[in-house]
This record gives C-alpha cells, structure tokens and sequence, in this order.
C-alpha cells in the first residue's frame, strides 16, 4: 500500500504546540500517513498570501495528496469547515477561499464537514485545526470516503486575483506577493508582455529591461524577469527588492 | 509493520547543522522511522518555553510514539540523560524538568540513559542530541528494550507551573506561555473561571468580558477567552497581544 | 522495500512556495520517498554558509541517502546542474562547490545532470531546484542509475576552508560559521591546539582558558571550547557571542 501523503500549510508558526498537535492528531488517525510541512510561515491571518502560496504549490503533488490549509481569523465563528477536490487535489480548510486561486479544470467537488463522528470528540472554539481539520484529515487518510465526511454544498468564499488592465501603450498591474528573498511577484502574466523593449515602473524606480535570469546581472541590481510561475516579477540580483523599494502587496507595476 | 515516528523538538534553530545532524542518527539506526518535526524554535535554554509546548503538543500522538526533547543547557555536565515513559508516550531527554508538565495518569517510567553501547561511539561535550539522544532514540525505534537503555532511575529535576491563588473576589493568575501569534496564555484553567461578569486586568490593560473567540469581536480589539488548551488567554485580533502590552512570560493576570 | 530518504537543504526560507513544490515533484516522481528537510535557512544566496552546513550534516545519513541542496545564485546562467557521489552519499545541487568541504575519501563520481529525460518538461530559468534537481531526486530515488542521469564530468567548482596558520607562538585562525545561537565556529581544528594554558583573541575580546562546555561555565561569560565538529568554538554561556562581539564570518581568531 501507497503511504497516504497529508501536507500542512498554517500560519500558527512552530515556537507554539499548535501545528505539532495537529500532526499527533493525524497520525494518532492514520498512523501510515507520511506527513509533509509545506509552510507554518504564513503570515498571520493572512488568507491571501495562503491563497498564493497554495496556487503555487499544490498542483505538484500526487494526484489525491490530501493538503490541510488552516489560516482561520474566523475559527469558531460561523464560517463552515471545508472537503474541496479540485483537479486530483483534496484540500481541507475554513471557508475563506484559500483555494479558490488554484486554477480548475472542472467543477471541483465542495463539502462541508459536518460529520462530527471524525471530529475531536470536544471541539475548542479557537482550534478546529487540531479538532475539526486534522482528525478529518486522518479519517480520509485512513480510507474514509468523502462522501463520509459531510454532504455536498454549492457556495463557496472566493478570493479573487486583481486583473492587470491596458491604458493606452502601458499595462497595468501589482504586486501580489512578495517571496522569502523580497523578490515581487505581480499580477501580470508573461503572455501580456510585450517581445521587444519595455519600461517597467515600479514606485519611482525604473526598469528598462526584462532579463532572463538573475545571474546575468550584477549583485545589487534591480531587475525584471518572469517567475518560476509564469509572472513578471520584480528583484534585486542577490538582495531584497521589497526592502529596496519599500514595496508591499498591492503595489502598481506599469509596463510600458 | 507500522513505522515508528520519532520527533523532535529543538532550540537549535535550521541555519545550522544540528537538527540534520540528530535526523542523519536517527535514520542511520532506523531507516525505517518517520521523523516528525515538532519545534526548533523553542526560545534559546529555554526549558520552561519547552516543557509548556511538550505538555501541549506530545499527548496527541500515537501510543508508543519516540520524542526527542533537547533543550540542554546543561550539556556536558553531571545533568543526566533521561529516558522517560509518561502515560503511553515517550520522551528522550536531558534531566531539566522539561516533561513533568505533563499529566500522569500512572507513576512515569523514568531510566538513565547510560548504557554506552547505544551512544554514539565518540560522545563530544556539548552535542548530546547528536551523540546520545539521537541514537538512542534510533535503538528504541529499531527494537530495543528500554531496559536496555538504562537502569531505572527515582529522582529526576521538575518544572512545576505557578498556582494561581484567591484573593478576596479575586483569581491571580500569570502568564506562562506567549504563542506565535502574541497570545498570552495563563495559568488560570477555565474551571476557576466565574460563570459571569468579569474584569480582567494586565499590566495597565483592562478587559470587561470572555469572548467565545477571536472572529466575534473588531480586529485590533483586545479580548479573553479560553484557549485550546483549557487555560484563560488574552490575546488581540488578528494582532500580537505581547507587543501591545509588553507582556513577559510570568507577567501578573488578575480576574474579578 | 526500504523507503528512499530524500533531504532538502535551500535558502528558501517556508514562507514562498517554492520548498512545497519541490516537495510536490520528488512524491510525484516517487510516492514512497520520505523527504527530510535539513534546511531552508540557508542565508540567501549564501553558498559558504551552506557548505559548511552541508559538511556537518551530510555525513551523518545512512549510506544512499539522496541530498538535494539548492542554494543556487547562478540558476539559469550556464552553471552545471551536478549529481555528485562522495563516500556514500549522493547529492544533487548546482556546480557552486557546496559539496568540496566534505572530506571525501575516495575520488568523488560528478556527473552533470544532461538528461532532460528527467527533467521536468518546461524548464524555467530561475527555478531549478523544481524543474531539475527535485525530478532528477524523484527519478534517482524510483531507481533510475546514475548513468541515466548524465556523464560523468572531471571539472567543477570547489569552496575552500581558510587554513588557520601559525605566526611566532600563535595560531592565527577565523571565524568560518555562526550558528543558530550566536556560537562562533572557526577554522582552527582541536588538534592544532596546545594542551596547556591559553589565550584566545577574538576582536577586542580576550579568553584565557579552553572550556569543556558551556554548564560549566556562568551565564553571560564569554568562553572558548571544542565545537560538536571538533573545532575551536567560541561561545556566550547562555548568550549569543556573535552578538556581544559584533562577530561576521571571517572575523580573526588568534590562540597563543
């Protein structure tokens, strides 16, 4: 038998017990799982940086790893817990859209987990990662079905990237994420720019051409290239463009 | 067989090698373990910081589950090294107290880990996660008895969490525990908690109500709850409680 | 079947989703690898740092183990992707040395990575840790042999270690590694020390005796000990010496 792979994706750090909880809880229900940590270093409560992070690294597991993404400023409110298969991935999370960026061949399949049969027999108010997410996870981990887990419902959070928009000769874009080397990461998809010579401005810096690679500049240089993920992105060679340019999310990048 | 999962709960941080080090032994010994990161952020010695997290985090794993705790300001002393059996988990140790949190149903099985066979062959003064508690750990994992191990042992160092205390109408409590996200988590346990109107004070701060959690109040807002663990906190939405009121862990919480 | 461990040491850092999908690739190419990461703490762009990390923690790991370390300033340039054999572990990183400080006891077997066979299909110019060294991993770990890879090369890059040299009575050394505590790593290994009384320079900071560790020693003093690899260490018991000292890698160690 194949190892059932079950990822985690969480803001809560790991100076606190809480994601080491949550791994106990999952193999306490599914002792074979292999566990893998994708990220406790989202930022708090941040949904949308999640929301990116989880658009860029889900789509290169194994078709039906089972991924545990809890960012979850609205735990214990009415905000309802997740199932979500879309593509061969199964996502389990708060209603907050985390996943609603990952781009879907098909309808995916939504749940809610209601059952409380897989659920910690006593649910906190302020941890459904450890109560509700993770023992929902080893349920499935260990060859429950979905259909088990809570029926199907049809609305759904979104979170939404902004659309990069033409004015005249220039696109207009932003950053929508900033990685761990303070390399910008925007909205507009290398498919809009333009083959030949461009002027990107980002802030009041200027950027007169779109490189290949880092390597090809010299350190310290501010640069424009595409990303791993298909983006314009915005970096300095060996140093930190966010930092440089005081850059945050939601940023405008022109290119001209 | 169903492999046996080995933690790891470390101050030592990932920009260096120790932690890969301690993970290298341990499959050496062992290939067939999982190895689960719990911490290696615990705050530099800290073996206060570490026993709250082992209390919180190591009673939701598997029966049988191996955790190596090194927080180990002590290496290289007379301090010995502990194996412990507490409830159905157990925990690789330096003597520092750092498991006596931990509720017990039954007396612990508590060995010193001197037999020398299960060391690693060259023992270096101030790596002993490395050189002792590493392969020991990968012996356990790989089939040996803990009677090999080590002899058992009846005293051993203790942390023992401060008890909140009446006054008058009052419960004084203090902080034990500040999580990644800012959160103040006491020594107050829920029970102690009035059923009504309360005043919660901290340092300056003052808080009229228990909230059931974070989402029901305006982000910024500063609130009590009970946590996941069972204890009054005090945190901020969506914010860092610490920061806003320059909290230190033992700082005085007051509940009327 | 034993699993095939597979590591990652980055710079990475967890908050991008760059270390997850390198994850994604190695399952997806081989669902029964157990990944064990090492590190994504790597300074940014930092390979000396890296090497060092790599010389302390890969010898460690059972004889196969596959180690995938991208610290990888050059991505996309023509620096060689490498396969390299060294004693029996087997590592697949860029040609920027981060392997040359392990001691090797037989001629290392280098091979570049040519294969787009094993290669993910649409290789992007600034991630090759997802797009070649994670699918190679992948592909190296369900059992395809190193000749599959690519050939065998004689040319690479190489890191060197500062030699510490003697000058009059004393040794003159640096500071090669900070580690997560603050603990200054030199280049001066223990048997180059005399065995008697001593005196240690570091900056404007004199020590005047070689520790056996650092319990026995008060909180706060600055002291000088053998590191966990067997090399001049100094260290502030309970502190962080990098700090106190104002310490950067490359900084003058002097022992008379």
């Amino acid at each position: 038998m194949i190892q059932p792979i079950v990822t985690l994706t969480t803001d809560f750090g790991t100076s606190s017990p809480y994601v080491a909880a949550m791994k106990g809880v999952i193999l306490s229900r599914c002792p074979l799982a292999q566990i893998i940590d994708l990220s406790h270093s989202i930022l708090p409560q941040d949904v949308v940086h999640a929301a990116y992070f989880v658009r860029d690294a889900i789509p290169w597991f194994p078709s039906g790893t089972i991924h545990v993404v809890v960012v979850d400023p609205g735990v214990g409110t009415d905000r309802q817990p997740l199932y979500v298969k879309v593509n061969d991935q199964q996502i389990l999370c708060p209603d907050n859209g985390v996943w609603t960026l990952l781009p879907a061949n098909n309808p995916p399949e939504v749940r809610c987990l209601t059952n409380r049969q897989y659920w910690y027999a006593e649910v906190s108010r302020t941890f459904h990662g450890r109560d509700i997410f993770a023992p929902c996870a080893g349920a499935l981990a260990s060859g429950k079905t979905t259909e088990q887990l809570g029926p199907v419902v049809t609305r759904w959070k979104s979170i939404d990237m902004p659309t990069p928009r033409r004015e005249n000769d220039a696109i207009l874009g932003e950053v929508v994420f900033i990685d761990h080397f303070g390399n910008l990461i925007t909205n507009i998809p290398s498919s809009l720019l333009p083959e030949t010579v461009m002027q990107i401005d980002v802030g009041s810096y200027r950027i007169s051409q779109l490189m290949k690679t880092y390597g090809l500049s010299q350190p310290g240089e501010l640069i424009a290239l595409v990303s791993s993920s298909g983006y314009l992105e915005v970096a300095v060679v060996n140093g930190n463009a966010a930092e440089k340019l005081g850059s945050k999310r939601g940023q405008e990048v022109k290119v001209i």
